[in-house]
């Protein structure tokens, strides 16, 4: 069976791919990483529930300790905090980690090339690139030659992001369709339960459910 | 005065590389990973050493545990040994360690963005792209695109890999040029003290200060 690298934030994002990459007949290598992000132990609690109802072949886990030292990100400087969305988002939120996105695609890759698997799913979607340089498409494009020039020659890997051109809205209904469990991902940047419902991603993921016609599963804040 | 990111692995390429760095005038932040390799301890004390002489900002010293934990190399994998330098040297070497330079270079971009540094100087030089993917120079120029497209768009960090056409014969050569302090430095693959001498690693290393007519400082077993 043809194995795939699944970053598995335990946001609802990548665990509704991970659910896609299982419905194309990849075996799962589940990858969660922890840098010292606000909700690290509510995200790392999602993602081994989901690796576990998805079946994966199993869930490595990594913790970082340079994102968090480097900062300068609201999600792992605490002397920055994390504002409630504004609706005027222009620019790059605080909540942008520099570079963080190759970091984990770097470690996908490692782990894919070690153990021969040929995909890494990666659950970049429009939304997050109206914001983050690193979740752009022209980005992903450029890690996918990083990856052919910078492996061995015997070595395929091909970097799947199907959902960077959906929305959030559009990810839901697909993860409906899956039986995505949504009541076991986490969104919020704030806090590890319950969800504040007032950060950019709570306003994103609300926003989604409530065009997808159906409840969130998870509890807010008030 | 303007920042760069000096990868210093503690061996002699990298070191080299950031005292022509600081050469063109650069203040050195330096970056050393440990990564479960063989000859942490000994590249570690020598990253120390050359931080300080070189007169460096700072030495950001990161610990990895993934790539000791995805293993199938034999500089962090204790089920494989490291051989001797054996002149047929086809194909890729089992000191390559899957992706580490995609993954040394995202912490260096990450250092970068944060911390506002305009380069990052990573020491690759043509002997090594011989045998290791993410040493050619496509895979450098592949690295520059994942850096302007993964980045906020007001971040313009160069790259710069100026050994990647020498050998190790010009670098020594450089390096004499700018008092490097080559006894500070370490290439062993297998060994923290004395080096084997027969690795891949002390072979070239060994060959080049024979070219270069100068002793080669440090010790050696038999």
């Amino acid at each position: 069976m043809r194995k795939a690298v699944c970053l598995l934030s335990g946001g609802m994002d990548s665990t509704t791919l991970a659910y896609v990459a299982r419905d194309m007949g990849y075996a799962i290598c589940g990858l969660h990483m922890s840098y010292g992000q606000l909700t690290e132990i509510k995200e790392r609690e999602c993602a081994r529930i989901i690796a576990e109802k998805l079946g994966a072949v199993e869930l490595m886990e990594i913790t970082l300790e340079h994102l968090l030292r480097f900062g300068k990100s609201s999600l792992t400087d605490r002397s920055l905090s994390v504002g409630d969305h504004d609706g005027n988002g222009k620019g790059i939120p605080n909540t942008y980690v520099p570079f963080r996105n190759a970091n984990l695609l770097s470690i996908a890759t490692s782990y894919a090339e070690s153990s021969g698997a040929e995909a890494i799913f990666i659950g970049v979607q429009a939304s997050d690139y109206a914001g983050y340089p690193d979740c752009r498409p022209e980005f992903v494009e450029a890690f996918q030659q990083v990856i052919d020039t910078g492996t061995a020659d015997n070595t395929h890997i091909r970097l799947m992001s199907p959902f960077v051109h959906l929305n959030k809205t559009d990810i839901i209904r697909r993860g409906l369709a899956l039986g995505v469990p949504y009541e076991d991902t986490w969104s919020c940047y704030r806090s590890n339960a319950p969800a504040c419902g007032r950060c950019d991603s709570c306003h994103y993921r609300l926003q989604a459910f409530r065009e997808a016609g159906v409840p969130d599963p998870i509890e807010y804040g008030d």
